[in-house]
């Protein structure tokens, strides 16, 4: 039997340690890592890494993380304790013996809507501005008590100075943001997901029939988290899918994500004709009884739809889209995702569990961007997001995929038109299809385009991609990339603020504070590891070059020198004065600086 | 002593041999790639690699490659072998004993033009089509014999369905391309840049004083080309500089660029201000006669905007800019570069050294994109770049750095602008500052970019930026990473052919060909050794699924079962008409296909 992981990875980044901002509405204290300086102050960071980063915290895994949520949901008053769905062996795969993931020991009775919705979004509607939104709005400010000097093209997005918890209530009201958050999900950090927002990126994790354990797949949330993962999907397949999400979830400080369908589909044993309305409904109940914060549903593939597939290069590359199509070909039926999707939305607004509507059909290939099947669906995911937000019912639309840079912009255009401004949250796209091994980067130069276009949420690819099932360094290096794509499209729409760390990492290296360039950094013990490759020296850390260039080459020294010189000979700006003023420009210094 | 390096990798790619296009014009042979395929016709690609790849070529190092070009030069008959400048201690920064790096064995006396210019650019004016041109000319096209279908937004760029040695004749007359071909690097297989050509890429090599050896740098130099660098700079630095050049010229069937100040530094003590011309003439006239093939030259950095740079983040980071703007604000004088460019052409031309312009003030963080200082230097590569046409002499600009993709675009539209077309040669743009050790990818995203709105080169950045000088590790990461963002460009520009490998990729992932995707990608063995992590075995090169989404959930498994059952029914395409026409539309199987 798998023994519950105790090796989760904990501790704070280098130089950092965790700060709590109080909320000013709700009893909340919501975190930021802040990173020390050696000759600055400290800069103040988005943190999605959770408790695993205090150093204070009481870390167990076998416990999960503590219920912070619980008192803000039980003062709206508006939920009902039960018993909740007995646990199956179909649920697990009927995996036994040996095999069988244990149980998540403490189990809790699940809590529903007693009447209506409880979203976020109805919430907002009704005016409410509730302690996730407040939550979620302090996390943007970064710490920021000020307005940022901006520099940008937001592309359409707007942009407050500062965020407030009225503007993300706003926001949610209308139907432009999300804040993924079931109720059942009581160790969820509340965060949100909107072009209006900071750009947020998801890891994806989860066994597959092949490969990995329970264990791995909770250390790999921990690490995609650490590194900066905003949501994480467990997109596991194969046996022990309850188990294994439950000990995720009861770990996770961020929104996890699934895909219903995978579940399903091991329930009729991976058989996709076999799947039924029934089968589908009872999984949806059972992982929003766990918490999961939201679902993709792939209620866009439609059967008239399947046929436009019949020329593609690489024909439907969702695994969710394939296994719909299948259903719909072989029943000659619509989609009885479409058809559900009323009853679904029942389901989703009674435990808050948010819609990532699924691109089935997002194109696999350059070969097949941007084709009619794909627009079709997207057409689709706009009606269906009517549907869900007279239910109340938080969406995200997801998007492709395989594109070439020149097909990205018509990518985004057509969403905010047909899905009326829905947060789109896209996987890359890849912008060429020649780079196996590299597809972590081939999509990070899509995914920081379509960024800036305006894509709330960035799906990450990993090196794996089209290889195999991702690794604990695949996982951190495709967060990592996806981290600097966001970020590269947070600071082209002029995020107020993004600049800052950007800045403060160009201070640092310029004077050779060279920690402070390396915990100013995304990763930085990668940072750390190749410069002293070659300059391990602890004296190194001051020196003012590199192995790169040596002493005598490096332009920043020489830029220096080139100051100070200039300081000698009475300031550079007198003398830039001087020269706009025609005169004689600069009195020469008596001796070389070196 | 160093022993002359044996130890270059040779042999051919994975499933790849060596074939040779004839020439039409000139008794000429030009090297491609074809990639064997499983179940479709071989695709042939460009090759920068050289004769290393051929596995009949006889590579000795000591020797060098075979004298491709002496023939062609010779029949043209306005050249003149001489005795050449004395190689000097200087030239090797001193170095003596077990220091010295040995002379290359096999020294051939230089040539250079018995009276006015042999430069590509005069041939071309003169409406010469010479062998370099349809050298280049047939490497465009990468086999192709057809026209292939289109699909791009070129974005001003004029892209024929078919090169012809015309074609490049008529961009070099314009100044719109290069073809870097010094008359004494007879070693090489000529390549053109420009806007109007496949987007290509630099690879920067060269010791720094800190580390590393001639053997090293060749190997890096083979090791580069092998993965696709179409042109290489040396950089060396500290000693040594010119055998080590020696060595890697003599073996280099790719265009070899320098930056001519970091050798005349060192022959001045590494101290900026005891730079004067007469040295650095020297070291033009010496390397010109080894046969560097292009010089980056900083003569845009003048007196005048040095103060420009005073409040800048990160000052000059351009390592040539640096020692120009002290040699300026110290002597407070005009750069010499920019007062004796005129004389810098008459060498340039006599030998056909195509100009780098150097963009000595390119920013070195987001903070620093596009500013005064900035812009007022390419405007001066712009006077610079008429004076270098005055004298037939070839040139392209460089360009940045660190922008924001916001600031991107306006690079370019500045460039062609200021510099009449001449070929843009950036480095990135780096789109963020917060990710050391992942600039290559910080980088490519603005490099896809770049590439797409026009640039002809782009130079590559590996992990290693900012923190130390790149192994053989990170040149080959940093090869494959620009690699794959020119070939994103040349998509998105839509360059006729470009899509033939992403469609063979596709395909053949379409159809679980996994050795023919492994051999199609940019990186094989990479792509090989990620996907045979979980799934060793021979049989599972044949598998229809990977270790990601394992066999049960394999989207690409369930489309074929689609297109199997659909035919089964009559067929996909009968199956949509019958839609369009409002029929019943599928007969259902009578069995699960699975």
């Amino acid at each position: 039997m798998n023994t519950p992981a105790h090796t989760v990875t904990t501790g704070p980044l280098p130089a950092s340690r965790k700060i709590y901002v109080p909320g000013q509405l709700h009893p909340i204290r919501v975190p930021l890592r802040e990173i020390a300086l050696s000759n600055e102050p400290a800069l103040s960071v988005y943190d999605s890494s959770g408790p695993y980063t205090d150093p204070t915290a009481q870390i167990d895994v076998a416990r999960g993380l503590p219920d912070l949520r619980g008192d803000w949901i039980a003062a709206r008053g508006d939920t009902t304790e039960y018993a909740g769905r007995a646990v199956t062996d179909a649920d697990n795969g009927f995996a036994t013996g040996d095999r069988l993931t244990p149980a998540f020991p403490h189990q809790r009775a699940p809590l529903r809507a007693t009447d209506g919705a409880v979203t976020q979004m109805a919430y907002a509607r009704a005016g409410i501005v509730t302690a996730e939104m407040e939550f979620a709005a302090i996390r943007e400010n970064e710490g920021r008590l000020a307005a940022h000097s901006r520099d940008g093209d937001p592309m359409g997005a707007t942009l407050p100075d500062l965020v407030t918890p009225e503007f993300v209530r706003d926001e949610i009201a209308a139907g432009r943001a999300i804040i993924p958050a079931n109720i059942n999900h009581r160790e969820l950090e509340p965060m949100v997901i909107g072009r209006n927002f900071l750009v947020k990126i998801n890891a994806n994790i989860g066994n597959s029939a092949v490969t990995s354990s329970m264990a791995e797949e909770v250390e790999k949330m921990v690490w995609a988290i650490r590194w900066g993962a905003d949501t994480v999907m467990d997109l596991s397949t194969g046996r022990n899918i309850h188990n294994i999400r439950d000990w995720i979830i009861r770990n996770a400080p961020v929104p996890i994500g699934t895909v219903p369908l995978y579940q399903a589909l091991e329930k009729v044993d991976g058989i996709a004709e076999n799947l039924t309305w029934e089968v589908f409904r009872d999984t949806l109940i059972e992982q929003a009884e766990q918490g999961v914060d939201y679902f993709t549903i792939h209620a866009g593939v439609r059967l008239h739809m399947v046929p436009m597939t019949a020329k593609r290069v690489t024909g439907i590359v969702s695994r969710g889209g394939s296994i719909m199509a299948k259903w719909c070909l072989h029943h000659h039926r619509e989609s009885f995702l479409y058809e559900h999707f009323d009853e679904i939305c029942d389901i989703a607004r009674a435990y808050d569990v948010s819609f990532s509507l699924g691109d089935g059909l997002r194109p696999g290939s350059i070969a097949d961007a941007n084709d009619a099947a794909q627009f079709a669906e997207l057409e689709t995911l706009g009606e269906l997001t009517k549907i869900a937000w007279a239910k109340d019912c938080q969406v995200m639309i997801e998007g492709p995929g395989h594109v070439p840079m020149h097909k990205i912009k018509a990518n985004m255009d057509e969403q905010i038109e047909h899905c009326q401004d829905a947060p789109f949250y896209t996987l890359g796209p890849l912008t060429t299809d020649i780079a196996p091994g590299y597809d972590h980067i081939t999509s990070a130069i899509g995914a920081a385009m379509i960024g800036w276009f305006g894509t709330a949420m960035l799906c990450y690819v990993t090196p794996k991609e089209h290889l195999g099932l991702p690794d604990r360094d695949d996982v951190k290096t495709g967060v990592i990339t996806y981290k600097l794509a966001a970020h590269a499209a947070d600071l082209a729409k002029g995020h107020p603020g993004a600049q800052r760390r950007d800045d403060a990492i160009s201070r640092a290296r310029f004077e050779f504070r060279w920690e402070d360039q390396f915990n100013l950094g995304l990763d930085p013990d990668t940072a750390r590891e190749m410069h002293d490759e070659t300059m391990p020296k602890e004296a190194h850390k001051v020196a003012h070059f590199c192995s790169m260039c040596g002493p005598k080459f490096c332009s920043m020294k020489i830029s220096h020198d080139i100051r100070a010189e200039a300081e000698r000979a009475s300031g550079m700006e007198r003398m830039a004065e001087k020269f706009r003023e025609g005169g004689e420009l600069y009195v020469p210094a008596k001796e070389p600086a070196e």
